[in-house]
């Protein structure tokens, strides 16, 4: 049986996780994969702490440059992250011929194009399966197990602080700082939580995903994302009663002339496949012209699952070395042109609506009123107890309507002074 | 872009979606494949139906050599069914150094061992993924996704029809034989529904897919199969109440020594992601050392997701032809032996038990008493209204108990003559 050279570039969580599974299921690996995956090098500045694996020191380096250079290292693993040393050691490594294994969505996301297009220059191949939803393996699913359907939809679960987040403001019912706070405690949430609660992170992985289906880069400015951070319990609360839970969700959609993808919360109603999905977990549903609605649910983050999906990338990449077939998948199956991206304005939505009015008479009328003569039109209209003094709240869930009607709407609504821009909030709802 | 030929074998309902799939998508179809795949010829015995898509009645044919032995054809695609001619032709593919592509779960489950021992004697691939969850790539997931993974635990609704009957029992409130009824009359069930409904369908998933995540061929008759048959409108009601769902589910789990492989029902959690899959869709969770808990959910059956998942398995075969990497991965990634499997008497579950017992005093004393004598733990005890003259329903949910000596406990219960074997429901939990 072959040998396979790996060489790793970053021991941190991932890093490690990785050695344990190569070291843990060793047998398995090397019947399964059909050669024998041998770690040969590692990179990374801290040479000394304890990552609860053992590894012999005499194949560890600060020197990336040994890793890559290094003939008996067949396949480098990059998972250092982000986009300076990540890019340049992923580039270099793909110069030097040998596939790269990476979970860094940050850099595909950023950097695709010129990362798919040097991996087709020097005929190798760059695998990324663990930079959408971990342990998930969705990326695969959307190359291989779905290759002959047209993509219609990617509705995604994608990040998993965001998940907790929404799933402790609904059970405990408590507000977004403390189910934060809670995820932070719980190490579900970074110190800085900007990039998952404003949606970038989903962002970053919905482009990736958008971009393996319709074989072009899609540049992460297009996207329209809009996080969680403004989200009231309350919402959450009047949701659930109307039958809905909020998720923050990754979204696409294509008619096959051009493609609306988005991040932002939503409704989705509780029967659906993806408002069970609780806590820390991802889902994503994908929809195939001729598979139909198929969902994938697992740990979107971690260092076993994240390290299991790298693994099978590794196994991928050692697969191809060993039957001299690398490259034998374009990394970003072509397109011949890139398709044009919806603006957010143009898309059509159902909506949810919660108006914080004054408690008089004919308030109700006027928004009627307003709504429908920008063509609003209402299926539940809901108006609650006193919330504060002088104010109720009056939810409504609107047909499908287009965003643009409903943005002219809002907008001539907070010009009544019925209420301020504060008192509307605007939620859309996924179907 | 090279082409590859394709020949079919069965021009039935799959048959006609990998034709229209292949019509409808070959653009991007070709793109993604990296080449052109080119039907060159199909088999059937029927040459004159419509099938609702236009073929060229040039490369028809009624003789299946005619498809194996034309030099156009690079990859056979098996759609016959059954295991006599489906058999004989896919072993004259892979002699004449085919790579075959099949969907019929009977030949792999009962003749796998000698398909893929020809399979690595000839150099060639065997591609199944459509034998196992129709559209929803979980064969994929298994070989590849999870590929690092020591797989501890399956848990399948591998079969629509029976998961559109249990879906209806309970939705409707209706008896099986209605449901069941309602299935044929919706084209979800057969006119002879037995495979189905009995659990044999899902016997053939089960073992292969314990097959491909232990490495030896799981003989089918080493499988404790119980099918739905026998199920009672008012358990799966009772169920509800007690906050659970009665699905039909494949089972296998595994600690490393033994593998426990069984089908039968089991009530499942409200909460648990496989509760929530209604009607004909079906779902799996595979559990793996590393990756956790992954579900992967969607359409089990039916003409265009079976063809989507039989095209991407055409995918596969025709990158390996193209890239001259036939048989880089194993059809069976192999072990080094087979593992024992456990016998049903051996497993330890909670249970449900439903008792018809007669409406007199001290009945439930002695009922709780031959339970503990068995040393059967009660979790829950719940004494239903009057059922039928003088007899009432008592619900038990039980701990964690020794299959063995819940028999011995029901046995002795139906010698007291309190209730006879068929006032005795026993069903188990999954958790």
């Amino acid at each position: 049986m072959n040998d396979v050279g790996i060489g790793l570039l970053g021991f941190g969580t991932v890093g490690a996780g990785v050695v344990e599974g190569l070291q843990r299921n060793a047998d398995l690996i090397s019947r399964r994969f059909g050669c024998r995956p041998v770690l040969r090098r590692i990179c990374d500045l801290d040479l000394d702490s304890d990552r609860g694996v053992v590894v012999d020191r005499s194949i560890m380096t600060r020197d990336a440059q040994d890793v890559i250079n290094d003939a008996s290292v067949d396949i480098v693993v990059e998972l250092i992250g982000g986009t300076g040393a990540a890019r340049e050691l992923t580039i270099a490594a793909m110069k030097a011929g040998k596939p790269v294994v990476t979970a860094n969505k940050k850099l595909l996301a950023e950097y695709g194009q010129e990362i798919f297009r040097l991996a087709a220059e020097y005929n190798t191949d760059i695998f990324f399966g663990a930079s959408v939803g971990g342990g998930i393996p969705v990326i695969r699913a959307l190359r291989d197990g779905l290759s002959a359907n047209q993509i219609t939809g990617i509705r995604g679960i994608l990040n998993g602080t965001c998940n907790y987040v929404l799933t402790r403001m609904e059970q405990a019912e408590m507000p977004f700082a403390e189910a934060l706070a809670e995820a932070q405690k719980a190490g579900y949430a970074e110190a800085d939580p900007t990039l998952d609660i404003d949606g970038w992170d989903t962002a970053h992985k919905v482009a990736i995903l958008a971009s393996l289906s319709y074989g072009f880069c899609v540049p992460l400015e297009s996207i329209y994302v809009e996080g969680i951070r403004n989200l009231a319990a309350t919402d959450i609360l009047y949701a659930r009663d109307l039958g809905y839970r909020i998720k923050l969700l990754g979204l696409v959609k294509c008619n096959g002339a051009s493609v609306d993808i988005r991040v932002h919360p939503a409704l989705v109603q509780h029967e659906h496949p993806l408002a069970s999905v609780h806590g820390v977990y991802n889902a994503v549903m994908l929809t195939g012209d001729l598979t139909g609605d198929t969902l994938y649910y697992g740990q979107g983050a971690g260092r076993n699952p994240t390290a299991g999906t790298v693994l099978a990338d590794i196994a991928e990449a050692a697969r191809n070395i060993v039957s001299g077939s690398g490259g034998r998948s374009a990394a970003l199956p072509g397109s011949d042109s890139a398709m044009p991206l919806s603006d957010i304005n143009d898309i059509q939505s159902r909506y949810y609506l919660r108006l914080m009015l004054p408690d008089r008479a004919g308030v109700l009328a006027t928004v009627a009123s307003i709504l429908g003569k920008h063509s609003v039109s209402l299926a539940s209209v809901l108006q609650k107890e006193q919330y504060a003094a002088g104010c109720v709240p009056v939810v409504i869930v609107t047909h499908r309507n287009s965003e643009a009607g409903m943005n002219a709407a809002l907008q001539e609504m907070a010009q009544t002074g019925l209420c301020d821009a504060d008192g509307i909030v605007r939620l859309r709802i996924e179907d």
